[in-house]
């Protein structure tokens, strides 16, 4: 069942740019909002939007029959729940807080013990994204739970569940993210290395974000050659790779840059 | 003066996939095309297109004004221009051979001194993107040259110059190279990890491709971080970008796969 129409009781725990950006959206779709931050003004500030503002997040758990938290990290996470666990016995916690996969998987194992339906999230998406076209989060964990509030969790995002493993959604999002760092990490490198020459970072992007754009559209096409070696035929030999690989890296090595990165690539090869 | 319509006698010198591709594209462009391969078979292919086929390079590069090499490597660029000095004397050469930055200067140095205006090029496109709308190619070196044949060389794609620095266009070549095999890396890598929690390369592909397409687009407004520093005010802070890639590779190396690509992230920062 989802609930598309119907005005559910939401807490929000944790008001950074995060939080209150999802405590808006749920406020927005017309849900019943109880929120709680540690300093109380950004809880204040929600509460002329129609929010509840909690004297704790306990209380804040006790009033909702869905828990999202975005505070810090894993460690603050459990400072909220574990003293909460008759507060939110039975119902559904979303973990919206950036954690590894083994530490949401710790979280499931205390969940279990106290009757807790545990999903884990990861946002793909700056605050002001929140609630946009192109936000999108991932959830892996209590599925019957998710479904339950799909509706809710679709209004941050197109809501994408991984994976019934709680580290699913943290090693999702974590490797979207290593592409992300590596993608700006080769930018910020050959920006140094193109400026060597006289050119820019400028023209280097304005040449260099169209074709990963297109390169990125091929990664589908790949992902057979990693869930299906056997059954995969390379598109670019080991070899032709490494001597590309090798030219980067003797080029940034020529104009006085860091080879490391290109020294990475080429001993992983791509084998794609 | 540019040329759309005025027929050129341009030579290509070597016909791999590439060299045919961009042959074939001359060809459908209506100019005078001579071709050379050290195997014949491929240049006798392209004779029932139109081409003339040499009996030597040396004898291609006669016939033409134009004169485009694509061989195995800088190596090979030189085996067929130096013995030929007498034949490129005054033309305009383009080596569409993949060398480095500092050969290229160097290929310079002997086409100055032989009265060559040399042209070095970095094709961003497979041979089958040749004369689509995707393909660019990056030109830098004799920028006279250059726009006395920029028409015939927009038939292979988009023609970029990026500077008299014969070195730009390779150097413009292996940094945006270098963002593509990085974004590869990653993807390999972030494939074996989601398969560590019950997911798969393929549903990695079908989300991190579109965010990585819109984090593309952010790299024109991260370039003045690298072009002007000193008014750049950093996006993101390097201790959030630190903690994140250290979750990053946390994450890794709980699920047993190598951290090395994060740890180089981690240890350049990006800055942006």
């Amino acid at each position: 069942m989802t609930n598309t129409t119907v005005a559910q009781r939401v807490s929000v725990i944790g008001l950074g740019a995060m939080g209150t950006a999802l405590a808006k959206a749920l406020l927005a779709g017309g849900h019943e909002v109880t929120v709680w931050n540690r300093t109380p003004a950004r809880a204040e500030a929600l509460a002329a939007d129609g929010a509840q503002v909690a004297a704790s997040s306990a209380e804040a758990m006790a009033a909702a029959d869905l828990v999202i938290l975005c505070v810090l990290d894993d460690a603050a996470v459990r400072e909220h729940l574990e003293p909460a666990a008759a507060q939110v016995r039975g119902k559904v916690v979303v973990n919206l807080t950036t954690t590894s996969p083994e530490q949401a998987r710790a979280l499931g194992r205390w969940a279990a013990a106290q009757q807790v339906e545990l999903i884990d999230g990861g946002i793909m998406a700056v605050p002001e994204m929140i609630g946009g076209p192109a936000a999108f989060v991932l959830y892996s964990g209590a599925s019957a739970g998710f479904e339950r509030f799909r509706a809710v969790l679709e209004l941050f995002g197109r809501a994408e569940f991984v994976g019934a493993d709680l580290g699913a959604a943290a090693m999702y999002d974590v490797s979207i993210l290593g592409g992300m760092y590596a993608m700006f990490a080769a930018f910020r490198q050959g920006g140094a290395m193109v400026r060597s020459t006289g050119g820019s970072a400028a023209r280097l992007a304005a040449l260099m974000g169209p074709f990963l754009q297109a390169m990125a559209s091929l990664l589908e096409g790949y992902a057979p050659g990693i869930d299906n070696p056997a059954d995969y035929v390379q598109q670019q030999s080991d070899e032709f790779t490494a001597a590309a690989i090798d030219l980067i890296d003797k080029s940034a090595a020529e104009s006085g840059n860091p080879t490391q990165l290109y020294t990475v690539l080429r001993d992983g090869l791509t084998g794609l």
